[in-house]
């Protein structure tokens, strides 16, 4: 059976930090070139969200719910993460990837911040017709909160499992999780805690690096590992060699 | 109990007809100043395609399926009536409607041109929010084709069962449905195949007026009836007023 693999572009790599979306065209196209490459398999894309989007879900306070006569963030929050979404299956799709763009917000739905449904049979279409759908963390309609943010790292670890991919990739601008200034090579539940993982020092709604280990580390419990390195080793991963990162594993 | 309201804005009323995707947001705006002031109730709007969407249909010809290394059509047709649905959902919310797009590439399936499953639980919660979701006819993925085209048409009749609207309306050029330049004041399944009923100069991959009644005699066979008007009556339409249309009632 060939790879299914599940790419998790961080918002950091693809927009400029702090900046008020701006979008990064030269990592996109690199990023694109080493997708381009892959022989034919099956790759979802995954991205964050950077500097679109977090800015408007912090003014708008989504994390804190919505309740009727307040959904405008919503309106806005998810304009900006969609731009964002286009710009980046622009850069897939110039270089030749069957790239398609998939909302959260409408194919999803989430219960006190978490995922409780997310329409997958399109996904499997699409992936047996050739295609690449690009998903990105996004704000999604809550039963309980009204509306919440569901990350790119929460919908990596559900769509990993209902898609069944066997590879689980995050490209980021750190070469791997770090502690004390050194890749830490491995994480499991039982090494986790022995970690000095420092925060994103990045605007960040949905948790920095340790809310992304906790996305990692609850795949991991379910089966599957997943590997966390510098965008610049992309190909490397995709190409199933060393890429000098962090692998998070179930123990 | 409140009406909850699924209104159909015809594609040849809000795009000009025959031209290549030229959007008419003279009437998009009495549209919208007309919803804008119905008192707060639960709308969906589904909307057509139009010259939006219909030609890159045809051209890519969709409605014969979709294989692997032929999914170019699928991508260029979503993005012309996603471009469409842009411009429905901006002229709602110039007018104060709390509008959102939801795309049903993103949210539903379809097996041999049919929905199977459209995610409702999230409009659900937009309409308890006061927010108004804009559906519009759109690019599905098939079960069994790779993809479909999925018309208003289909999206009302299977969104009015999901969502248990009680009044469904279809505002489009025309006065209603017309039997030798007269409107028919009710259709019923027993008068059907009564009418002469004309295919709609438009070019429509969709099955034009007869396809837009045989869904509707559909909805009303599983309850629920629905009115077919001119788009300048829908302020009365909405007010519960005589139309001057076709009705569609179960027999």
């Amino acid at each position: 059976m060939s790879d299914r693999i599940i790419l998790k572009l961080g918002g950091s790599v693809i927009t400029d930090k702090g900046a008020d979306c701006r979008v990064n065209h030269a990592a996109l196209s690199g990023i694109a070139a080493d997708i381009a490459v892959v022989p034919a398999t099956g790759i979802v894309v995954v991205h964050g969200a950077g500097s679109c989007g977090h800015p408007e879900a912090r003014k708008y306070r989504l994390d804190q719910g919505v309740a009727a006569g307040q959904t405008e963030g919503i309106a806005v929050t998810h304009r900006a993460v969609s731009a964002l979404n286009a710009e980046v299956v622009a850069a897939l799709r110039s270089a030749g990837v069957q790239a398609l763009g998939v909302h959260p917000l409408h194919a999803g739905v989430a219960d006190k911040g978490r995922l409780v449904a997310f329409e997958s049979r399109h996904l499997e279409k699409m992936l047996a017709l050739g295609m690449v759908p690009v998903i990105h963390g996004d704000v999604v309609m809550d039963l309980s909160r009204g509306a919440c943010i569901v990350s790119g790292d929460q919908l990596v670890r559900y769509l990993a499992v209902a898609l069944k991919c066997n590879r689980v990739g995050l490209a980021t601008d750190v070469p791997g999780v770090l502690d004390g200034g050194r890749v830490v090579p491995e994480i499991t539940p039982q090494t986790m805690y022995t970690l000095q993982i420092g925060n994103s020092s990045y605007t960040d709604v949905t948790g920095g690096m340790k809310g992304k280990i906790d996305e990692l580390l609850g795949l991991a419990a379910a089966g599957t590992g997943s590997d966390i390195f510098e965008v610049s080793r992309l190909g490397d991963f995709l190409a199933g060699k060393d890429h000098g990162g962090t692998k998070v594993r179930g123990g």
